[in-house]
């Protein structure tokens, strides 16, 4: 089952740089219906990786702003009925234009309604499905590599499972990224911006596990960078963006820990 | 009246290193129907001060989140519909279950009818009202230590009127605190952030003066520590994070002035 | 036509500089109905520059806020239902009595109904309108000197076209302020920001092409200060709102690129 797993994980250092030298390039438009809590971090992650954010949800704008965009981000964080019926009319819309989608299940192991529409949204198929354990549990799952790729395979998407280490599948292939910092837990929205950084490469890289490995790695190589520099979680904050604004290959290649 | 003010004003730094010893270990669930400027800034001091904060509104999962939060902040900036309807849900919840609350009332004096909404709030006992002169005289009140110990008698409410003198009151204690820095008053959501501080206070403290004056006295210390690297208000914001993080009691205990 | 063109742009760094003074005098109140993006960057500049910010959407309040505000600021990025009925009551305010206020039609090249909207607003005589090249665009405008000359005259109000040269046309005189610094770009809200500075320098600035590219020269100063010593957008964010709080009239007098 894993026999492609050893050459995707030593070639990610090298994939995600080209992903992130054609994000720089390509400025790919994506946007994002995310909880209010995470706009403004996530917006400058997007901007400091060289793509271009758009947050709007009302129904009658909604649908020009995804026909215009390269990539979707579904986060259900702070979700309201406004939220719910924005994400409908965008989800026709990136079902029509075959354009890639990203779901990120925020907190549904708090909320049990938010739990139940988070499942119907699965079997829309995301091109990639972003959360942690709670929320993966909250889905059936078990946070091991195992559930993950057998989670993937059903589904016919890719998870990608972040924690101390992250575990991104598509049910035949997986890799684990051990990169990171403790100071990533401690800033808000770190998780939903990892979660459009993966939409902002799913729009220039079509293999979905590339593109979610390749996102999860660059910004744990950036956590990494701010990491040593940081006088807490204020300073790591913003050091986040400037190392991400910063990252190259080398650093890529010098500091994944990818297996 | 005041026969226990001085033991408590003395004994406070280590009521509030022991309260924030407290946050740190025990993760406490902090939910927060707060307004949308604040929202980001206030999330990342809760998590600085080891509390997890959570912020949804809708009414299908108010009541999920609050049954599973610690401790409640009602902040009335940019108050809407559905800031109003969530108060209501979120308010039958702690009182059935008996969790503490704290109300914000922010810029009262400003909106006659958000005004007449906090007075309504007041009648269903607040564990702690935070807020400034300003806001405390829409409320009836004048801005020293015999109104708010007054105010909060009559309501049988805890006061924390924040400003370059705290002043706290149950009505039969009172503490003041001098601590702070003037660059606290050029960064949006401060006072927000303070009232969520004092929530999760709350969360591990039934004792609510003393949750409230560690929370001002904690957030003020950061402040002062940020206030001596900082260069402007941009870094001060960030450096008010990265000061809760490191925040011991040491440091509290040296800087601390509380009569 | 462009007889005191010479006149205003040799004077415009005593200008700024004067007004810059005045706003940290007066702190003026500015109420924003603002995207929720740009709400906590926006605040933080214009409590930098001096000016109280207030972002309160809801109709119950609207007046009340914008009654008590000294200028008010209508951008349209994430805008919605409550956005759009706020923006009539608070227009009606204004209006009534005498207040200026500045329109910053955020991505209306992405939006044909947003755009009609903004257009309908257009035909309300902002003091002040406020947007980058695709947005005036999308207004019929073409980004060159003649062209915002020429719409502002027959809209009889100010044009402020931001890019690397900002173009700001009263219709009769017209300035151009060439300071500023890449990383502007990568920061998401700086635009928005720029907008509100524009209706903080407004409210104590009667002559709006005097207070439009005072506000823009400001911040593209305080822009160059803060790029100086950044280590990329994170550090340049915060850079940008300690740089305004300090900005000096030597600085905007030695720094000014203005023709």
């Amino acid at each position: 089952m894993h026999s492609s797993q050893g050459v995707l994980s030593g070639a990610l250092p090298r994939i995600a740089a080209d992903i992130l030298e054609r994000l720089r390039t390509a400025s790919p438009a994506v946007h994002c219906i995310t909880n209010t809590v995470a706009q403004a971090f996530t917006a400058n992650v997007l901007l400091a990786a060289g793509a271009v954010p758009s947050m709007t949800l009302t129904h009658a704008e909604i649908g020009n702003f995804v026909e215009s965009a390269d990539a979707l981000l579904i986060n259900l964080g702070t979700f309201d009925g406004e939220r719910r019926e924005a994400t409908l009319i965008a989800l026709d819309v990136v079902r029509h234009r075959g354009k890639p989608w990203v779901l990120d299940p925020v907190l549904i192991d708090r909320s049990p309604p938010r739990a139940g529409f988070a499942k119907s949204l699965l079997a829309r198929r995301p091109s990639v499905v972003r959360l942690n354990a709670a929320e993966f549990k909250a889905l059936g799952g078990t946070p091991d590599a195992a559930s993950v790729s057998h989670f993937a395979g059903e589904a016919a998407i890719v998870i990608a499972l972040s924690g101390a280490k992250d575990i991104i599948s598509d049910g035949q292939r997986h890799v684990a990224v051990t990169n990171g910092h403790p100071l990533m837990a401690k800033v808000t929205a770190m998780g939903c911006a990892a979660s459009a950084l993966t939409a902002a490469c799913l729009s220039i890289e079509p293999d979905a596990i590339r593109a979610a490995a390749s996102a999860l790695l660059i910004l744990d190589i950036a956590g990494e960078i701010a990491g040593d520099a940081a006088n807490g979680p204020g300073s790591f904050a913003s050091g986040v963006i400037d190392a991400l604004h910063n990252l190259d290959a080398v650093a890529l290649e010098q500091r994944a820990k990818v297996s």
